[in-house]
């Protein structure tokens, strides 16, 4: 089954550990939700090994990495103080690749995908999952379909078989469009009474050439347009396992693993990966006018991507911005003027490029207000930044890097997306080390050479605003 | 500062590890989030001792307990194989406490109190907080105002010196009041273009006897009643040592934190736990008329509290419901019928009483519709349960618990919140024990002691629905 295997397959250390996620006995409870990973087109999966790390006397984790002949890629990392493992599945079949015709499609048959697969139904599918107690989410991201999943690690083999009839051996049938259809047109109706939500998907669809900014919704028309033989197209187009990424990060082990994927995915064969042709980037600034409460800021500018020599200093920038409460946009906007109770900036890249994007929701009478306090600091930012800025910028990546590899669900999604933006995995201390040679001055240089500019600026309320710069 | 440390303080040991948390690298972000603890006064901190466990080969981590002779309570879990560590004040300062003319003075207070403190003006405060990469959250629910933080776990000792300054030493300069009342103003404001938050609120004002259902964000006239002086004397009244819970877990030492917090907390000095007097509960189901695209419904019953015997058979009637893709709520009203992109139950406790809350969001269309379908699936629930459900609860319910063992975020919740409720910590075997003996009988005969009924309705969109029982 795996021939081989041993001879591609490559053995990365990183010391690292453990895992938490979503409180079933918790007094919170939320609807699902539904994880956007941004990326972009995976052609050539290189592989690579990362230098042994043993820190602090902690026990280091094997990463190990294997790519099959039919493209698809499996890493693991093992952590073996847990006893979860979470499993994370990247299929090049995100809403990208939606025909313009049926803007949606992406989303349906992540939906339809579970309605039966294999030797089980509909309801047999589900149950068999829940019986694994299997925490888990099907979502549909700019790049990518992902499967996501963690339970306990002796359930994983279980889980994985099940995954195996999902993706490849999905029945969509026919029977199931209707109330599919029906809850894909209430996501995107439902929109209309959640402005936060609206208003980062409008500013995305602005700021990016088409299809980059397509959101995983789709249009009314559309999902209107789809019928099973559609979706079951689609799925035969974009469901192959070249570019295909599974991670897993738990308490396994690579050999049987190895083994199983190779019984489950290795005869699985499939085209090449899909081509993206993109547009020209939309007009850019637009006020939609709403008769809201509050009004909703988006604002969006250039960065460089992850695979970027500046990439450090463009998320140390952007930090400065917002990784704290004593970061700029929180101290300026929100503490000392009071004008906004939220506000932040994150950074978002595909493979080719990225944006440092922006939220403020504020009273309608404070907006203008709220809207050039803004703007001011993210110009600003390129004039110059404190060594206490940077310091803390630092404390708080590494704090937050630390967290990171101690959950399971967040090393599988790691794995997984360190593989398709940077072709490899990065160790503990290759990052670590990054963070801790950040200076105000490899910053500020970042910033001469990729200031923020060229905003697009959406806002959404009763009154339109000035873009005052 | 210790005297008769060794003395009052016991061991309790359980077998778990690690955590996870926000992902400042992710691509995805979102504003501060607010976690509720409902919860219920508590005068009597118990004392407790739970037997050793050592399972599957994994090291055994030990819990402390230690409850000062000014009543403050410190937990704390020593989670080895982790370098993280979690902290979580819980102090009787929740906004059930609001006096009536001066609703939301907890949660102005709450956003105060980390504006200058000991001798660190406002500035100072935070980046002192934020040079400890602690990743850190205030906020107040109906019984508490809780300040949870997690960090590297050497960073421990300096938060917590800094955290005696915020609750003991807090400056609440008169010229913050202004900018902090905006932003609690606009905090209730934004509920209008919320309403998926705004249901489950006005659920809770009506499901509760006042001041019980009573929102963290109080009203329009109680912020603009609030001067410095008033907020200084709600501090003066409500932070105080007795009652006060501080739990943590991670990578930390008992001895040198039992020692710390004595000289920190050890001479703080109170008066006693405020009381509380219910009120009559309010008129129960209502339509609220508003012009959205969808309508939202929130439904809330009965159930028995944590401390009760009923407990696990409760919960797990509740998971029969809505605890997995293939439970009731999920499979009735979404998947089959397509009603509702988003509908769920969840238990939420006081001490004294507890209820499962229902949520359902939906088009004004079929709102009707996926009212009287939700209503039948509640009330058919004590009609009878298959073996095969409670199979599935039980996986879920395990697997849960093992994943939160996890995270030394859960686990300090978990910590504060068993002593608040139980005034003891449950063991993993206990809960563990107790979700293995869940059964169709036991979950049926809790439901005929206690079924859903008496249902309080509330509904918001531009129809009147039928409550049809």
């Amino acid at each position: 089954m795996c021939e081989g295997v041993e001879k591609r397959s490559f053995l990365t250390v990183t010391a690292t550990k453990t895992s938490g996620k979503k409180d079933r006995f918790s007094n919170c409870s939320g609807d699902v939700k539904r994880i956007e990973v941004p990326s972009f087109s995976s052609r050539d999966a290189l592989r690579s090994t990362i230098p042994d790390i043993q820190k602090d006397g902690y026990v280091a984790q094997a990463v190990n990495q294997y790519t099959f002949p039919n493209g698809l890629t499996l890493l693991a990392e093992r952590m073996e103080h847990v006893r979860s493992a979470a499993l994370n599945f990247l299929i090049p079949a995100g809403c990208v690749y939606d025909p313009p015709e049926h803007r949606g499609v992406a989303s349906v048959l992540a939906d339809m995908i579970t309605r039966g697969a294999g030797n089980r139904d509909s309801r047999e599918l589900s149950l068999a999952l829940d019986n694994l107690g299997l925490d888990r989410d099907e979502s549909v991201g700019s790049m990518h379909t992902r499967f996501w999943g963690a339970t306990l690690a002796r359930n994983l083999p279980a889980a994985l078989e099940i995954y195996a009839d999902i993706v490849r051996r999905p029945h969509l049938p026919d029977e199931e469009i209707d109330p599919v259809k029906a809850l894909a047109l209430q996501d995107l109706q439902s929109l209309e009474d959640e402005p936060r939500q609206k208003i980062l998907i409008e500013l995305r669809q602005r700021h990016y050439p088409p299809p980059l900014g397509q959101d995983r919704r789709g249009t009314p028309q559309g999902i209107e347009s789809l019928t099973p033989s559609v979706v079951r197209s689609h799925y035969e187009r974009l469901f192959q396992p070249m570019g295909t990424i599974l991670s897993v990060a738990g308490n396994i082990e690579w050999q049987p693993l190895l083994e199983q994927v190779g019984r489950l995915f290795g005869d699985w064969q499939g085209g090449s990966e899909p081509s993206l042709k993109l547009g020209q980037a939309p007009a850019k600034s637009e006020h939609l006018p709403k008769d809201t409460t509050q009004t909703q800021i988006g604002i969006a500018y250039g960065s460089v991507p992850i695979n970027h020599a500046d990439y450090y200093a463009a998320l140390g920038a952007v930090n400065v911005l917002s990784g704290g409460m004593s970061a700029r946009l929180f101290t300026e906007v929100r503490e000392k003027r009071g004008l906004c109770y939220s506000v932040w900036a994150s950074y978002q890249t595909f493979k080719d490029r990225a944006s440092v994007v922006c939220y403020a929701g504020t009273t309608n009478e404070r907006a203008q207000e709220t809207l050039d306090v803004t703007l001011k600091e993210l110009t600003r930012l390129s004039d110059g930044i404190e060594e206490e800025e940077v310091e803390r910028v630092r404390a708080g990546l590494k704090s937050s890097l630390i967290m990171q590899e101690e959950s399971t669900s967040s090393r599988a999604g790691t794995l997984a997306s360190d593989w398709y933006y940077l072709g490899r995995v990065r160790s503990f201390d290759e990052i670590q080390s990054a963070i801790n040679s950040l200076t105000p001055e490899k910053l500020v240089s970042h910033l001469k050479r990729c200031p923020p500019r060229d905003f697009t600026v959406v806002t959404l309320g009763p009154k339109d605003l000035r873009i005052n710069l």
